[in-house]
């Protein structure tokens, strides 16, 4: 895989009040469709603040630029985007540089099955 | 591996001035060090933001709170704490909660080996 291509973001999403369960059912069936059905979503890892739940962090690695563009037109990402708009408060996406991209595989493999 | 005692965490660090380079260095060395030496540090994956230099972020997780404690007493760690402490701007530290904490492996499994 050329790691130089990849593409690292952690989205931060503050939700407005009383959406917290909806939400969460959404992005999850959102991040798993992606996992399973995207070659080129390498990583979409959704978590939340324990001390203000309504704070979301998203950490999400893309294989290249062009996996990232053809992953905003599937259908689950467009449904979650559409279904989740009104629950929203702000949406801020950072794009990062991993400090050492080599050592992701060495990284993430402690969690493979 | 017992996913609800799992320690997830999200560092935001902002570095003075002067200090990019240095800083990094250490934080490989740290990261990598502890990935291979400590069974109970699942991730420590560095970033940095890409319009933004002085802005370091780290999502960490460890396999339960008595890794993360014993991390703290470590060689490594500490060169690396009491290395960079005249480096350190600010630090926050958020306990965060992986929304879907069973789907790990599976998600990390496209970046193993």
């Amino acid at each position: 895989m050329a790691y130089d291509n990849m593409l690292v973001r952690i989205a931060e999403i503050e939700l407005l009040p009383g959406h917290f369960e909806e939400y969460l059912d959404l992005l999850r069936e959102e991040a798993s469709a992606s996992m399973e059905l995207e070659a080129g979503v390498i990583c979409i890892y959704p978590m939340y603040e324990k001390d203000n739940p309504s704070m979301i962090r998203l950490l999400e690695i893309y294989a290249d630029r062009e996996a990232y563009e053809s992953h905003l037109k599937t259908p689950h990402f467009l449904k979650y985007k559409n279904g989740t708009l009104h629950m929203i408060k702000s949406l801020e996406l950072l794009d990062m540089e991993a400090i050492d991209p080599q050592t992701m595989p060495a990284i993430f493999s402690k969690l493979a099955p």
